[in-house]
């Protein structure tokens, strides 16, 4: 256990994602998942590929093994969203016990914009100072005669559960958040999202710093197979299938033919004559020749051995 | 799958709830159980022993083979108390996708209470006409001038998502809200429980007329062994060891004695002659003489020889 | 609710699979839909239509409103599997209370298979006609030893608890098993996958078969955006930058143009004249000789507009 | 995170229980519930109190806070009743991937009972040294012959996962789990109860030990509040309020009035001058030179303020 007192990220106007806790990283996600599939080395190294392996073949479990535990702060309506993940642990700040505090979100003039037309979920454009002078006045005023009503029925006695009811949904609240990496990502893999509303997005983005900190092998592999990756529809398949032409594919596998030869090469250097043989069996075509033209131009990447085999699949079964 | 679209039950002043379809009722607890527990007969009255017994012991999987889903419309404070019970699936009113509703609560009159001085938690005591009046006014204000806010922001082509930041938690929001007997069961123990607040304990009892009607047995064995019965800790259990005379705990057998002897005699009739050896292997120590006076009484009750027996293991356990 | 008591679909040598009951259906996906998104209209295309969308954007939820619950027979091992879908609800057979029968799991010949050496999890090539015997008879002496053994001691009173320790991972197990539709489609995703082993996947389809009469437009969303399609990760996108043609992307592009043309022609019927307007609205560059010619041939598909942007989108992307 | 490699407690012939790693303790808890109900102090003894209080009213989300992580090896029919509490995270050595190893439980000989007559879930007496004697034989016999069957299938190259399912659920399989410090302890009351089978008794009485060291105020409030506690349903109830005489109750009210005073005293102490009218003010009925009598007699013990008022109200209600 350890207590990361500091580690605290300011958000929005009054808010805050602090670390307070957390049990296990990278390690823990290769410790579990060596139960799973048997022991093998522990090179550094080894333990990336293997992290990047549980993660393109959606083997989720290992990496429920770690978790987090956040002190968090943010307007209600954030809390609202938040709250809907629900693996999560919450202890939050109640207002039918405590007082409401003082702390309300004034947007940013910044982040102040229009609906979106095309994204009903969405804002865009830029809004006139005027109008964003007018946005900020009217949440201050709502937000300031709102508290100073609640304080009169607090301080004539009525209950707070009761009072409360008329402060407005910008009102801070505060928790204590703890969740596993595995639903931490998927939280992070939504929240982040362009499509997410800025200010839940603002604490997403804090605690992913958490994430890469903590561990970061794993956050390399979601971003690369979960979220950067291109997802095609059995329809949009359909439709490559119909008009990728057979010869792109085959250029394209050509290429992944010298990658193959030049990653296996580098992880396991041989010797000059057995290359050309090592590339015909990767599926090359070129002549003897050809090859070691383009070999000797030095312009040839290396890869990860496995996924340019399922990458190779992939492209075949688009042929016709 | 069965559409009850016409159970609507209104709660506060514009909420309600409504059961929208349920699957399963005492039935499927009794097949989910047999399952596990073997075949057995399969007598309403039977029926109803085993989900008492599953009950009584806590044996809580084959009451979550009943599902209820209900429509429900409530202020946003009830629905943040409300999405804490994490098994349910949500689906709700969304204010980045549809526009806000003016639609706000306003308490009842009887129930503008103050604050309790004795739990941190509730309300208590008789509020002078004039702050209610004032407590009323205030929800208005408050309530009025932020939807004209909003309504102003909205038209004026401000992000919806952003302007409703400023609308109050007594702004009525609605889901679908699922959830299986076994957590819903355990919902209504907290939420209809005299700590819980006013305004929510509203809706739990609404939804606990649905299970009344769906699951009437399971209905009933909840009340009888889980909300209404009474808990000793440890230490008050070892404080009763100590105090309770012997005797009354013998006394208090000795009626147990002559109650199991009548229910099995109602459940399988004896000859007059095996009465009252009967008693005696019950644990009944009176004369024969002095048993035949008050069996004649006929002020001897009847119950249920398993509870009857238990109960007697629990009161000789208190004995020195 | 309804009771299918007569969907039995056999599985393996002696398991089921029994759809009991199941609350909802497409119906109820849209109606949660529409709480969230707002009301529209309910042409049945249109219920297809945002079932489709959202599958296609993630939003899980509103399939959480539809409820299974079967009624399954399989192996132990299968069950151990099986299991581990932890959002669903159990009640199993218990060894401890009643006790075994005699059912074990024999394989099928055509399933005797080798250890694949490719897939340390799979079976591949073909086994002799003498070793497929051989596994069959040892199946036979360990389940029919091991029930002897079992039954023997039972009959002498040793507790049915310990007892069972000693019978094998192919005894028949039988449970109660109720989930909702995001997750049971899930759990057909993982389990009815090639990759899965062949004893679980049978009990996969045949719950599929429940999947696609109560829910077909669900089902069908399901295979085209999450089991048909097709993943390039963020590695292979770059590779498919670098090495794709932007030639061959504005072909493919070319043909979207045409085919978004039609479709929204067949929305919305056209004036002949608005025809090559549209169609270069939509990105078409074609010259309206080239245009008429191309249309006139008929072999123009249509498809779904919003999918059809949202290809276009992608493969602009993958441009230089 | 601290990595407890050394703590392995021995359960059963081969297997083990071992705390791999563990977030929080009863600080933790503290921590997270002073977000909800207020701040207050910290001294030590206000700790155990507030998670005391936490306990006995059922408020368990602070509870989730604390994590444990657990490397476990046990025979798969433990692992098939372990596997039925769902919150926990799990990654099991598999034998699809992994060949199965000769490790079988043989219990030991005074673990070899006979099935209860009135349990059906349960064993009891003394089996004959001959019957412990054939029991041990059988276990022996049919562990080694499967798995000398096993060893011939695989070296023969038929897939891991088909040879293994004439392995019998004695076999030894391992596993990291992780859990919450509330499910866990609602694990170990379920499963180190004396109804539990012995042989996962023994797992949940290794896991205890951790909960005590990490968090033994949490520890020994669940015992107190929740285990070693006493239930009385509403019959049971309504019998003890026809059966109790209101005497009793007054005497046992009597002794909490004394407790009730030493007590407060002990916290607070008083002059002796206010002895008296503080017993009078707790309910004491005894005369002030009764009091002193008893006061000085000594034996007089202190409790916990709030529990011995929860405790009167109980007895009260008990009353006619």
């Amino acid at each position: 256990m350890s207590d990361n007192s500091d580690n605290v990220i300011k958000c929005l106007d009054k808010g805050f994602v602090r670390l307070v806790d957390s049990m296990g990283g990278d390690n823990a996600i290769v410790q579990a998942a060596r139960v799973s599939y048997g022991k093998g080395t522990s090179k550094l190294s080894q333990d990336r590929g293997l992290i990047r392996y549980l993660m393109r073949h959606r083997h989720s479990t290992p990496f429920e093994m770690v978790e987090f535990k956040f002190h968090c702060k943010m307007p209600i309506f954030v809390a609202r969203q938040w709250v809907r993940h629900r693996t999560a642990n919450i202890n939050e700040y109640s207002l039918r016990y405590s007082e409401a505090r003082d702390e309300f979100y004034y947007p940013d003039p910044k982040h102040i914009q229009f609906q979106s037309a095309l994204n009903k979920q969405g804002r865009m454009g830029e809004v006139t100072p005027e109008l964003k002078q007018k946005v900020q006045d009217y949440f201050k005023e709502i937000s300031e005669r709102s508290f100073e009503i609640y304080s009169e029925l607090n301080q004539a006695g009525i209950a707070r559960e009761l009072a409360r009811s008329i402060l407005p949904v910008n009102l801070y609240t505060e928790w204590y958040w703890k969740n596993d990496l595995h639903n931490l990502l998927h939280f992070i893999g939504l929240r982040s999202d362009s499509h997410a509303q800025y200010e839940i997005r603002v604490f997403s983005d804090a605690m992913a710093e958490s994430v890469k900190s903590v561990a970061p092998f794993a956050w390399e592999a979601y971003q690369d197979y979960i979220i950067k990756g291109m997802r095609f529809s059995r329809i949009e398949q359909s439709l490559l299938e119909r008009t990728l032409p057979d010869r792109v594919i085959d250029d394209i596998n050509e290429d992944i033919a010298y990658q193959l030869t030049a990653t296996l090469h580098s992880n396991k250097p041989r010797e000059e004559t057995d290359l050309y043989p090592l590339y015909i069996k990767e599926g090359g075509v070129d002549s003897e020749e050809d090859f070691k033209l383009k070999w000797d131009s030095g312009e040839i990447e290396i890869g990860n051995v496995r996924e340019l085999r399922e990458f190779k699949l992939k492209l075949e079964s688009l042929k016709n």
